[in-house]
């Protein structure tokens, strides 16, 4: 910018050339610097690379650029040639997968201070959770877990949130009818995100009836994401912690 | 019958003549049968009239028809003006409404033993529970109400059940996202029907969020009906009462 | 409980520290004693292990524990390679499947008192009503079959009714457009079951058709589960049973 | 197109010119021949004009022209005004309604051979039944009905079909579950047209159940029609009617 | 029968004996008479056999016992497995397939008189169009085809009509959106039965699209079977042709 | 921006003072131009009020706002006292109305060269067709219009067509089946621009059917807007009309 | 609790006495406690009535318990008569009203620390916001506005923000296509509630929409309620606010 | 034509004679003539062969009959096998493919004047945005190319239009929330085709989400095909190409 303005100070270029050429290296300058810090700076979070309909070479070229950038790299809805590609380019990295979910880096020591509460209803959730836990685990945010705390066995969720004592934010996993969150924001005020998982057949199975459910949820605050959106419910409950920890300061 | 087998005994009429009465007479003895006593005879329960989409007059004469029958008629899903016109018909019976229902007749006092219990999530479920209550006190069956018995009080459902000792089948009404009768469900082995109600909003809103909840419950063995169908709980309450009569026998 | 009731008379403990112990104990009791009992001895019904997206050690481990509390453990759902596995560590139980789903365990001899009546419309509904049945089996409640009743041939229920005769709850497996249920309850006043079956295709394929058909019953009472849900079918029959031999005392 | 052939034969225009005005020739004259005699005479039904959405001033023209070549014409979905309109536009016609349909005009004493039955579930559908009934009548065609012909009692049909024997072919109208038209054609090879009606509140309320059920049947060649839709329902039994009589000669 | 009422006549039994005897007489009766001649008889169409969800064996079984019967059994929904043991198991019969679809039998030569016209909007409709020929052809029923007659040359509907001049009824199959049946049916007065094929993908796909169009058509008459229910379109149609026979005699 | 260049040039402020003040006045100004000219003078098409859900007094406000900028403001989705204060407040405009459409304003005698056909299948799609025509119209365009050229009639898309010859782009509005566009589509080489209507009822009525069938079509280059979205289709013509003078120069 | 302890030590009961008293005296102390300090104390959100369905008797009642504990009680979905009766029973409060939406009450001067912004994406989400802004302004939260920040004019997310430095948590409001909170959260790392507005119409229309385009969004961390949802919204914020005021002690 | 002609001039024929040739030489030559140069000669568009459902013979029977009167053939929606045969059987000519879509023949050197810009919002869009480059460079058309544009980095929508300037017409491919479209059109007034694909999971999975968006778009005059509808969106574009040229002479 200091060029242009000094270009415009020794006239070598009139107003609107430097109006131009402002814009362009505006726009130009922002996309690069946004490329460069983008998701992890900004966001605290690092790209996701959604692997379904790339081809491996997009994938593996992707992963390169964000763990220039980032501590690791997530990618999700992987399948398994992606996986093995990805193995093989990234052996000399810090590897853990879940399911269709691969993390791959260096995982952080000292992420966002605070702590998440990973919570699931049911066993079947668990590889989401899991998801969520590998994300915070490498970005060095503190995790508490409480699986198959199911509603099922009315007593559990208090046990659970005996468990939950220490977090910041709740991340909730249910499928099938998908009341849980619903029973543990009765409860608690902390914020609680409720991810549906796809479990469950039949009218509202996939993870359908367990999305509105959650909608339709009668405690107050309850916040939802996508189906089977770990890494939404995951960004969600950073950008919470990053606002405790502004609010902190 | 007796008249066609004689006439055959007498050689009037032979096989084939003997045949076609009798099949006249199966089907339409058996339809004359069937409208004499059906419903309530056979069914523990009498004809519902379904307002919607028929004329006053129609209403009328069908109520008429299923009152000499039957100690009660029930008429659902009514509009104003046939409301008027039926309490005007039928002003020397005993009339009670809860919204677009009416009971119409001289209640029993002793019909089926045994005890439904009603219980609802919220208030604005209430309605449609007291259908339920009307139709089973009209035909002389005890009710036990607890209303507003919903899940965002996580110790509620066991107040509730605490006051459902006595009851032989238990009728949940819950509307938003339905998970109250998972929850009851869960910690009682009495039959449980869940009545999904039209109360909530948006996506899942006018009850469909709560049917699909029912039907994707994680506590086994909950039994489900339609949206706001009063008359199909109850009904299949008494199929229960029947059951547990003709088991004591 | 004894020792803190007994701390507290000696002294050694304040109110609020018996407080406290108390409601400690009570859940975490609570939920021991819940998972001792839950499901067999509490609602007549061992735990269903739902296998799709749990892993085999977890279907494994839940099934052993399962085992040690009931007379039979079942797993639905299965995919072939946890079928497999099943097989192998449960070689000295007695194992029975139909389709996807198995049980394991050894079969009481004398259940629920009563007897359960299954109904399907078609031949293709046979493996799901074979579920039920071998779920009753397992725990010792007789089971009246009448197979391929449907309504295309429009006699077939009666004759389908005459075997249930000693039936105390019939529940009616139908996929495509699902009438069965609604001509067996109006002509039986026993509590019906209805349990949409996965069969059909095109617009209400994958018994939505079903379904839908079923909670639109003009029948009265007829009480509905879930798309192939022969669980919770089974569980509501149990139930019934249930409240029946309660109601015989 | 003599002319057109004249000119040609004369050397007035040579073959580019004849075959441009040939063409002009034919679509306009085949725009007008098809406006003359279209519906009533080429598929043996007048134009049905649908009133949603229409301005009086266009329903009005338009029955106007239709009455000029057509015995009667029909208007289907009326509002209030447009019905008062029409009534007095028409004074000097026959008029006839059910619920929002009007038929207008000088019925027909001979229309095509043969006989239509006119079979309903409910009596909700009756208004439904009315409007095929009227659209027969104006047109001059033999009309058997049977009323209340519903699934719940289950001898029901067999005196419906009673009564059918001198139909060609039957509409069976049935809201809610549906399931009439499924049970007629089990036992009778004549055609069957299916219409839904939007009787049925909840889940598959509105005639959608109804609709579905009847394209999943399992009894072979039950043909459906939209939801309501009678004037559909009946031109296809005129269709089916005209085919008889074709294949009569 | 006989024996009945001559035992009654006898004396032997007296009424009630008699009415019991002749009940069970009738259903009995009716149920093995109505399986006897069941759908070839009465409605002109042997029973056809949906595949998925049976067994080889109940395939095979069925299969044996509707060609003890019927000219020819059909079996849709085949799987390779199904299809293998169909071709081993009725290897001297004549045996013809169109993608999923079996026809196994002797033809008939002289069926139903009249002829069935089918028409195609594109290629991808062939295989559907051939499972209707196919039985058509077993039964001894004349078929006229007009393949890939669609919409979009628009001349092409009245070049598929001047073929179809013989035919009494029209099966017209069409994916996508759905639009030729609307257009047969604008220009011929014939029965037009539709078929949508699961052709299309993204909104509106598998054929919903065109379900929905053909169910919305503005040409009056057109009747819809399910998406790819090429059975339920030629029984209709069979239906149709015995409309006609009747007419005729 | 001088003011901040010679600024900086005068060293009056450093570069970062710059920055911040050329990205604040960049987003600033840009906001405000945006506002000055946005739509007529970028997209050649007014900012259009969507009525439903403001207050009077933000209708008036807005409207007030885009006429001081542009020859008209369109106000969509109107209720009657909506419209009634529009027609106070702007009584010296020139006031068209199609239903619940209003154009206000002074309309333009010469906008963008060219010509926008409107195609209708009937006469209920006239008032929506008349929304286009009105708002181009106001914008100075000629417009060719050709209603009631249904499916029904299958020579009357040729005529239509013969009146189009000067159109540039067709919008062809179509409800129920909505195959109107799809037959146009495949006679011509024509921009067509496919709105669905409101029109139909039942299974895929008020317009989702017309909407599902259009992105179905088999015709290749349909372009469809959403249903009744009489202003996206007509901003869609004029950006191609743009598009066209584009090209010219 | 002390009484039942001396009792136990006093030796006046057993321990099986004692379980029995402890436990009840858990669960209504449990509950009552619940009640007196429910939603305002534990979640920080007194109670919110959704008035749709409920006598206005009901509202009344439920309405003056929430105000003894609560500073404000707030009522949503009300109809004309109910809003008056509140106006009349409540006249001593202040009373604030958005569309459907009453605010009763004394506004708190100082609730939870922290700012809430709340951004819509046009004027006709205003009304959505202000029931928002009244929730928060009763429960003494402070509020950061930015109305009609929407897409269409793409800078305009940018000056949103700007307003938007001292905002905690963002409640993001859009109808139609839904994409505000997308683009708001591609920019900031603030907590973003979205909410999708019921405008818009045809495909999608509603709040459909814009719901699922806000649960498929491609930014990470987007949190979502249901359509109109504002007090879910509210709730959602001032957990957070609670979670950061918690992080700060 | 001559030849009927010069036949009714010689008097071999009469009118009705003449008639009856014409018509079905209109028709058929009119039918032949269409296939000739249908597609591409009419629309500038050659046959798409949509290969799903379709056996390898009629693929290769359809590509063959194409490949004689067009540059290429495209064949879209391909199975392996169905691949491979093209493959081997049009060797000699120029074969690119993309995903399940291939393109045969002999690319055009100057077709349509003009250029075509393709922009996709990610990675994931690029395979169907190719398939759009793949038919335009067949045809000679030139194509301008911005992929992963999308909405998450604000500034990037600049950076795409600046390198679309020479674009006539815009096709904007988008997955997910699919607002790309919708920010591309607020800031550019040429015309934009918006192609939802079918990227992304859960609720508004597959591209329903991205489709909903695009038709409830706030930016004026966003024309939508079907999911991964390349060919629509093509010849679409296509179209607005030949509106130019036709517009320039």
């Amino acid at each position: 910018m200091k060029e242009i303005l000094d270009a415009y100070a020794a006239g070598a270029i009139d107003v609107n050339g430097a109006r131009e050429k402002l814009l362009r290296l505006f726009y130009e300058h922002g996309d690069e610097f946004q490329f460069d810090l983008h998701r992890h700076e900004r966001l605290g979070f690092p790209e996701v690379v959604f692997a379904e309909g790339k081809s491996i070479e997009q994938i593996l070229t992707i992963s390169t650029m964000v763990l220039e950038k980032s501590p690791a790299v997530f990618v999700s809805h992987l399948l398994p040639e992606q996986e093995e590609a990805l193995r093989t380019a990234f052996a000399h990295y810090r590897i853990e997968t879940s399911s269709r979910f691969m993390a791959i880096g260096r995982p952080l020591e000292n992420g966002e201070p605070g702590a998440v509460g990973i919570i699931t209803a049911g066993t079947s959730d668990i590889p989401f959770a899991r998801e969520c836990g590998l994300i915070l685990e490498y970005l060095g945010i503190r995790v508490l877990n409480s699986f198959d705390a199911g509603v099922a066995g009315i007593h559990r969720p208090f046990l659970t949130l005996a468990k939950m004592e220490d977090a910041d934010v709740l991340i909730v996993f249910a499928g099938m009818e998908g009341a849980l969150p619903t029973l543990i924001a009765s409860v608690t005020d902390k914020p609680v995100i409720a991810v549906p998982t796809p479990i469950g057949y039949g009218v509202g199975g996939k993870g359908i009836g367990a999305m509105i459910s959650m909608l339709q949820t009668c405690a107050p605050g309850v916040m939802v994401v996508n189906i089977g959106n770990t890494v939404g419910a995951t960004a969600g409950a950073i950008r919470i912690l990053r606002a405790i920890k502004r609010g902190r300061t």
